[in-house]
């Protein structure tokens, strides 16, 4: 048995092939039937031929349906008229199983469709997608490896929120509340000591509200905590990062990139170093486009919209306002009002991929922002400890996985980056 | 800066190196203090002499308590007496944070080191785990990737259980119940159609009451599905792929096995095949070694332990009694009152890692087993629909990392196997 890119090959041209698959298309003519079979290397057209098979397999082959499994042998042909070149003509088949009509047709409602999304995944498109996002995940934890960080892994039922507790979903744990954890950074944190540069890959949880297009209940978190590093050092790792993953999707990946509409080469274009624009001179930027911005205004999804239409490179924003960003970013000391962090915002209108920054690492610096942010202190007693006990400078950062494959391949909606998307107002199938 | 690894070589002999890390031991003697260095890659012992530094620099470097944290610069020189063969003479250092006294010390009980976890995973042999682990979770990953399959990602708040309804942990979501998934397998199903062979890595949660040493309420699961094979060709693949997973390990973290006690030769040694041996022979021999088990007594953590106590290699129990298995999996045609499953027993005691089958394809059939079971059609009517459409025979897996962690590592529970163990009764760190 051949995949069906393996079998469409000049060196199998004039040969006898198997392949299998589904049926992607079907039609007679005038005693022969084309069936374009596809499997998940590709599509392929084979034709039946009335004249060279008994009535009843002739029948059988031809009232098959859209999305009908079958193996099939026959001789692989060259054919300037087919979809790709190549042609298979049918000496004998084995049906799986034959469907009369395939539930997924065109001009469905979003609804008819997110209900069958079990179905709607077999879509050449869908299917693309599911293969790019596999190079992504690949590639990200690759890079690291690569560099000598290690996989970790963080709980996911905790007590202490790391972003506070209104966006937490609270689980039932034999009678006693817990909540499902948002960010694995504060137990990455608690890991740089054994191992000093470390990563997950993990599913957070947020229970937010937001029906935006960026948005999901649950998402892919790629984190990583790393010793020694500052903000400057951690934002050099992040655009290696995101290049490394950039030219991997291209080389594994490129038909699929056609075929979804998103151009190869705009992406390869997108090389580091990426600009690094603090927050005031962001503000700057918006109030000249435009907008209506203040200095201490938060950017929300339509706000980084705006601003990264502008770019046609990911960009670096620091520096933000301490008052909009967590207790545990240091002050900046040439200016104790901004903290030393980075978002990272994808360009052409994407948005935040990534969060990260430098962290407290000065016991009474940690301390006295833990009790400006009215925190409870004995919550936190393990975190606090990493300051009490061999502390060091360390940077870290987070990055919606979700998200970065929707930059990547230029997706309308987040729920088209994820096979099964948790929305608000969505949790089944 | 050098790695302490990298420091500790021929080349650097003689010549002046910069390392960093946490002390790890510390004791002075006549003029001289001896401080032992460890970060991620090793130890070192460095040399501070009262004659070659001023007197407060002496005091500050010769007062250091464990895990103080600091960088310095010094002669790498050959030294026999020290623990590695390598030593530093000291001439300038940094101290990042003095600590007086580390919480953890030797002879310190059970749940103190619990409530301790994120210091007491500095402890060297934590450090070894953790690494050991992070090449298992890469090498799984490696060992699909290579061979063609997708990984791809599920949902984890789920209305549909896969197992049962019992063990599941309920979430709030926005005022509705919803659950915690416990298993992929049913998505994963859905993905074959587009991409035929797939894998996930991901968290479950089951909600058991279990405090047997194998157990945790959320715990590290990967598992793949694949079209077109059966369930011995499924067997294959996982003997193969566990027998990669033991060589990356001994290829990559041989001295992380031999510090904590793990004979590398022993793994190496268990090469496939794996034996393959029914369920009713294996109550045979469970009764030839004295227990008591009756043909149709499901086998737990007990029975396993005694039963793999006498294999020096994973052992593979098939065809179980339909009645001990979920619905989804195919009666044997040549016993249909046994399924066509795979469960895989480590050795040594350790028992279930891997339980896998090859799934129901057939409508009909899975439409009986469904009312058999007395399941919830409707809420099926996805999983359903994957045997209305195109269905292809397919086999499938599902295999506990931590416990398989466990295993490697010859660890006596598996608390100590990830860092953050989540069981009844200890949720914090
Ligand atoms: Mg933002
Ligand atoms: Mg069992």
């Amino acid at each position: 048995m051949l995949s069906i890119a393996e079998a469409s090959s000049e060196a199998h041209v004039g040969s006898e092939v198997s392949v299998r698959g589904w049926v992607y298309r079907i039609r007679s003519s005038g005693g022969v039937t084309f069936i374009v079979i596809r499997d998940s290397t590709g599509i392929v057209q084979c034709t039946a031929k009335k004249n060279e098979l008994t009535p009843e397999q002739y029948d059988e082959i031809s009232s098959l349906g859209i999305e009908s499994s079958l193996s099939l042998i026959g001789t692989m042909k060259k054919e300037p008229r087919s979809p790709t070149g190549y042609e298979i003509s049918i000496h004998k088949f084995t049906v799986y199983q034959k469907n009369d009509v395939f539930p997924i047709t065109k001009d469905q409602g979003e609804e008819f469709l997110l209900d069958n999304r079990h179905l709607w995944l077999r879509s050449r498109e869908f299917t693309s997608i599911l293969k790019v996002r596999s190079t992504i995940f690949r590639s990200f934890a690759d890079f690291f490896y690569d560099q000598g960080y290690y996989q970790v892994h963080t709980p996911f039922m905790v007590s202490t929120a790391v972003e506070g507790g209104s966006t937490l979903f609270k689980v039932d744990f034999f009678g006693e509340p817990i909540f499902l954890n948002q960010s694995a950074q504060f137990y990455l944190e608690t890991m740089i000591y054994s191992l000093e540069k470390v990563f997950t890959i993990a599913p957070s949880f947020r229970a937010e509200k937001s029906r935006t297009r960026r948005h999901l209940t649950e998402y892919w978190h790629a984190e990583a905590e790393v010793a020694w590093i500052d903000n400057r050092e951690m934002m050099d790792v992040e655009e290696n990062m995101i290049y490394y993953i950039i030219q991997r999707v291209i080389e594994e990946n490129y038909d699929d990139l056609k075929l979804l509409g998103r151009d190869p080469e705009a992406l390869r274009a997108m090389k580091p170093p990426f600009p690094r624009v603090k927050y005031s001179d962001i503000i700057k930027v918006a109030n000249e486009i435009g907008m209506q911005l203040k200095y201490g205004d938060d950017l929300g999804a339509d706000e980084e919209r705006q601003i990264t239409m502008r770019y046609c490179k990911p960009v670096f924003v620091t520096n933000y306002p301490k008052e909009l960003k967590p207790f545990y970013m240091p002050q900046d000391p040439d200016n104790p009002s901004e903290v030393l962090n980075h978002d990272l915002l994808a360009p052409e209108g994407y948005g935040e991929i990534i969060g990260g920054s430098q962290r407290i690492w000065d016991y009474k610096e940690l301390m006295q922002r833990i009790r400006e942010a009215g925190l409870d202190e004995s919550a936190y007693y393990w975190y606090i400890d990493l300051r009490k006990y061999g502390s060091v400078p360390h940077s870290g950062f987070g990055l919606g996985m979700d998200r970065l494959a929707m930059w990547i391949m230029h997706l309308d909606n987040i729920r088209e980056a994820i096979p099964y998307p948790r929305t608000i107002r969505r949790t089944k199938p």
